[in-house]
């Protein structure tokens, strides 16, 4: 048996720096997928890498892997990563902790040797910032992704999806090939910063993941009668913008009863100005549950509350879905092994339920997987005021290499 | 004394189907302020006004008069009007209909000769639709204008007001100089649409109008904290969003403690995308009411119902003026003579406050004014779906015709 390596978690946070300073400007992380400034942060991983020694490949879906051999030719990898790209005027941790840390784990293990395979992976375009598509690499990867439903998608000046990835030498309609790489794979480990408020809340330094909620997003569209504001009687009018308002209130309400979250962040109404009743209003929805019966029960809830709330102001309603995925369950023996990790590493095993999306959800799919949380100050993530303690990060790096031995030995 | 004649309400239609012509396109008509073809619809009305033999000027507003002179060369002058301008893809009657019934009433008692003077006012800029501020030119004649205020407004273009009605030959800081055209005016009429559904719903052909509502329109702005829709527990938000539409719920039910209407055409959420918290809500409310005391209570209401949504959610609110105008009554002889007048035209005194705000309004404030309704088909305006059915214009302008010859006989 090769005895574990420690991981040096002041280099990673290292890289982590050299990273930002190479691909931020003064309003944050710019690793927007598909563009020169996340080119250069991936040439950046290059480099690493190279320093490594690991053999890198970049596969049809964009995603990079990098793979270092064990002393077993016969046994299956345990693959570590999370992604590279950021949200415009993103901050320095999301996805990066992970890809930085699963660095870390070869460049250790690369001096030590180790029994199994391990490798690293970058997915592409996990937030989806530039065409609206999230988790685009690790969805090929887990024979959940469409081509042709991308084909219409374009970025804010209208560049279409398919040519903007044949700039970066993906042809879109084979990306669903990179399934293939699941050949020889047998689990997947990804550390990750919370981007929430509950662990600072309960001064949590690391957590396991248990799994991520279940997303139903979608938009209502009420229709009633735009009309003149002065000279339409309260008992005259169909106003859509009410019906969506009563609506909001009653979504904010679901998970008094059944758990989750759930947000109206978006509501347009026509026309729009003040001087008229709205004749038209779009709310999106965004339900989140950990159980999918739960789940199940808010969207027939928020159902409810839409028809009543379009009853109640004379206004029709229409349901279009926009985003939905089922709830992930994490493997029940990945995430012993996390609460375990978090517990050598600060006494307390915790665990939490992720409200975020990761590209994790959708590798659980077809393979084991697990994740480890380090705490958010301030619960903010997707803006440059993002950022963990150093303290907190090196207790979550030193947790993931834990947890990666407690993988390997098992 | 001289016989009143009869106004040849046919030929108003026929004008009125003229101008529609010469200044509409397939999106209705097009008679924006300080354009050209606002500028084409004044010249329709110039050669109108040749056929009659009246004289035109244009006062420093640019507010266009016609005088036919009386047989008492020392009595005061009965002003009737309204305002040729329009909303972009406006209708062929809010407006038009009043200076083309005017026109009517100079071609009549041109021929019968007028015991006082008559005075024709097509009134600059009624509808605000370039810049934004309403009542411009009737404003100016009222003392109400201060062009400082005005300095800063531009069009969509960012082209300045200042400078554009310079184009248009107006210097806009002398347009208040137009008040001195008050000398020898003594009341004014004016014939307009109701924009409202309220006299179809009552079966009312023509009605006189006995005031104007008072507006109190306010911006409420809340803050919150903008967060991530899946990571952020429900106790631990600041929702702007819902703290809006708890106010909008509350706003709407003001009318039914203190009567009016009030509405909430206008709601902006930021970050405003269905996976944020909203952190910032801009809502605006815009209170009408007939009664100066109710509108000062629903206000103040409203303030409180925004006090008291913003602490349901944790949030701060700021509240900012956007337009405020006093209820106008009109004058009780006058309105007597605009009730006589529909009696005698439909066997039924009518009498109605109007929702919108009218040139009459500001004219109200320094003499006499009233104003005769005509029925708005589904009580639409402001879209080329605006009509009024010829039986009912008919009875409008024979009405308004009949109300000019109480008040000259008065």
């Amino acid at each position: 048996m090769i005895t574990a390596p420690r991981i040096d978690a002041d280099r990673v946070i290292a890289d982590l720096r050299e990273l930002a300073q190479r691909t931020s400007d003064e309003g944050g992380a710019q690793r927007v997928a598909w563009t020169d400034t996340w080119t250069e942060a991936r040439r950046f991983l290059g480099e690493l890498l190279d320093g490594v020694g690991a053999s890198l490949e970049t596969d049809e879906a964009g995603n990079i892997w990098a793979r270092l051999e064990g002393s077993d030719a016969n046994a299956d990898a345990l693959v570590v990563g999370s992604h590279l790209d950021s949200v415009p005027g993103g901050g320095w941790l999301d996805g990066a902790l992970g890809v930085m840390a699963a660095v870390g784990i070869l460049r250790a293990y690369a001096d030590t040797g180790t029994p199994r395979p391990l490798v690293l992976v970058d997915w592409a375009d996990e937030e989806g910032a530039r065409f609206g598509y999230s988790l685009f690499g690790s969805s090929a990867f887990a024979g959940a992704l469409e081509p042709g439903a991308l084909s219409g998608l374009s970025d804010s000046e209208g560049r279409a999806m398919p040519n903007v990835l044949a700039e970066h030498g993906i042809d879109i309609e084979r990306a669903p090939e990179c399934a293939a790489r699941r050949e020889g794979l047998d689990a997947y480990l990804e550390l990750h910063i919370e981007q929430g408020p509950v662990m600072e809340a309960e001064g949590a330094k690391v957590a396991a993941v248990e799994g991520c909620q279940g997303i139903e997003r979608h938009r209502f569209t009420f229709r009633g009668q735009a009309a003149h504001a002065g000279t339409t009687p309260m008992a005259m009018r169909h106003d859509a913008g009410l019906a969506a308002a009563l609506c909001a209130v009653a979504v904010s309400e679901l998970p008094d009863q059944h758990g989750g979250v759930a947000t109206t962040g978006e509501l347009r109404l026509e026309p729009g100005i003040s001087t008229a009743v709205p004749g038209v209003a779009n709310l999106t929805a965004d339900l989140r549950n950990p159980r999918a019966d739960a789940l199940v029960a808010m969207l027939e809830d928020a159902r409810s509350g839409a028809g009543e709330a379009a009853r109640a102001h004379g206004c029709e309603v229409l349901e279009e879905p926009v985003f939905r995925i089922a709830p992930t369950t994490f493997d029940p023996t990945l995430v012993a092994h996390a609460k375990s990790a978090t517990s050598d590493a600060t006494g307390r095993a915790l665990s939490i339920t992720s409200g975020a999306l990761h590209d994790a959800a959708q590798v659980a799919r077809v393979m084991p997987a697990a994740m480890l949380f380090s705490p958010s100050r301030g619960g903010l993530s997707h803006s440059q005021e993002e950022d963990t303690s150093v303290e907190d990060l090196e207790t979550a790096i030193e947790a993931f290499g834990s947890l990666v031995a407690k993988v390997l030995a098992s």
